[in-house]
């Protein structure tokens, strides 16, 4: 029987049919130790330590919207996911696939913003590739970054040193990134203000890891949300988590705009957020490091690592109640990123 | 003044735009020492010794062609741009952009044929990323490749180390990726049998290294042909290059769709073709080694170093005269690779 199954924009949201074309196609073909590891970089070891390595490609539509663009995205993306592995990012490659017609401008602009973040973020670009296609066999202008960062000797992260009773930790407001767009996309940004959080984690990310060696994993909750972060690291676990919602922060100008829209911001991207497993005597310790940041300070201990029901992320609402909080299933917000 | 300059598909074609869009936008920004460069991959020294680490997107149309796909294709591709620096490849990430729609089974094949060529290349797939945008908003697949190789010690390949009267050595047959692919899209296929060279060079360049010191310089002549790589060669150099029109391998298939089509074979793509510059004392040892590997079975020494005109590449032609191969100038074949 001739396979009929079409690739769906939800195959792309992060989200449960992300995980499925990974199992089904990538790690059945690809399947290796680094690589089945599905962490945000691959760390290699080689004779003089260990690197992480990582890529990205960035569809964000549209390209330029309030608090960044496609280009600064490209680059903040792959220094974070570097960064939350405890590497120290160094250097970058970028792909640029642009559509025929695309103004030399609007390039320029980007790659100028590309300039600024890898400065800011202190990594240097040192190889990239250009092809161009016809004229509506692409949308405007996509960007792969991929990425080369040192891990420290001492740092050891994983999922693995998750224990019961260790904390959970966000780094401020969840939402403002995929609102940013949406809003942008839908031309509602002269309502609100709401600017994306893209912004590169390896300096905030690196004082935490001088306070704490307690911290047992970090990620960055991009596509899909907190919501899918958290269900990633519990998927395969013999614990759960449960998050307190009065804890997470979410702004006045995300919360409107999400319930306007219909959206559940546990669900929205980030670009500039992480979320980090604490053991508990470090959590106060690390909080209050990461508030000392201008990017943590909104921090918070969002919940914790609970023994039962295990490979569940469950919330405790602001009502009291508690529900289970689950991958997203569809593609609510295609290419926010 | 606005600045109404559109990107042409010039742009992406490996010719004089695409040296002008790199130059005037990329380098301005990015400028450093690393990727100045503009060698196949950047080498970048760390404690334990240095890496060669390159990226390469793919849009090639169609996605499959003969003697190879864009998966097989997006692995040899930057395989190949670590070997030509003299590096061993060691790891790869890939970065797919689909389009809404795609057939399942399409993606299947194409990844089914990226793990294969990963094995024939002894590289490990470590890392990856999807994304899928809206039907209409690219075409089928694009996917972005970057990887790391290990550069030996006693390796040192630099267009520094050229000198007067060096000989200029060629893997074989030019033109075939080109004419395959273009010959499948204008389905003339049925009435030839040229098969893409699309082939991972790991090997052949591995065996080469280890007859001779005296390599100076090896670059693979993908987009533009090999009238681009030697062109972008002799760019900035105090030598020109003098190729013999006589000693460039050319298949009968391929001439005779080059000249129905009315191509020069100089400027058609190649992606399983590696361009050498070795001492003339060498030239014959590793023309030998060349020769014993099924890759390099038709290598030839097809030019030389020449001291004026400096900084042109010259052909002496069938007839006896001497004309210029100029960079290529407009995009003859969009999306070849």
């Amino acid at each position: 029987m001739k396979e009929t199954k079409k690739i769906l924009l939800a195959h792309g949201s992060g989200g449960k049919l992300s995980e499925e074309l990974t199992r089904e196609v990538f790690l059945r073909e690809f399947g290796n130790e680094v690589l089945s590891g599905l962490t945000d970089a691959a760390i290699l070891k080689f004779e003089g330590g260990s690197l992480a390595f990582t890529t990205d490609s960035y569809v964000v539509n549209p390209l330029f919207f309030p608090g960044g663009d496609i280009g600064k995205l490209s680059v903040c993306g792959t220094v974070n996911d570097l960064a939350v592995m405890g590497a120290k990012p160094l250097f970058i490659t970028c792909g640029f696939i642009i559509e025929e017609g695309l103004d030399y401008s609007v390039l320029r602009k980007i790659v100028a913003s590309m300039r600024a973040a890898a400065e800011t973020a202190g990594v240097t670009i040192v190889a990239g590739d250009t092809k161009v296609v016809e004229k509506g066999s692409a949308d405007g202008l996509f960007i792969n970054t991929a990425g080369i960062g040192r891990v420290g000797k001492e740092v050891d992260l994983s999922l693995k040193n998750i224990s019961i009773g260790d904390k959970v930790l966000l780094s401020g407001t969840i939402g403002d990134h995929g609102m940013a767009v949406l809003g942008k996309r839908k031309s509602l940004d002269f309502h609100t203000e709401i600017t994306s959080d893209c912004a590169p984690l390896h300096d905030l990310i690196a004082s935490v890891l001088k306070v704490s060696r307690k911290i047992k994993f970090m990620r960055d909750p991009t596509r899909g949300g907190l919501a899918a972060t958290l269900n990633e690291m519990v998927r395969e676990s013999e614990w759960g988590i449960l998050v307190e919602e009065a804890k997470v922060p979410v702004s006045e100008g995300v919360k409107s705009l999400a319930e306007l829209l219909g959206f559940d911001s546990l669900y929205i991207a980030n670009e500039g957020k992480v979320v980090l497993v604490v053991a508990p005597e470090d959590a106060e310790r690390v909080i209050e490091e990461m508030r000392r940041h201008a990017l943590g300070k909104d921090s918070q201990v969002i919940g914790e690592i609970i023994a039962a029901p295990k490979g569940q992320v469950g919330l405790k609402t602001l009502v009291g109640g508690t529900r289970i909080v689950d991958m997203p299933v569809g593609e609510q917000l295609p290419r926010i990123c």
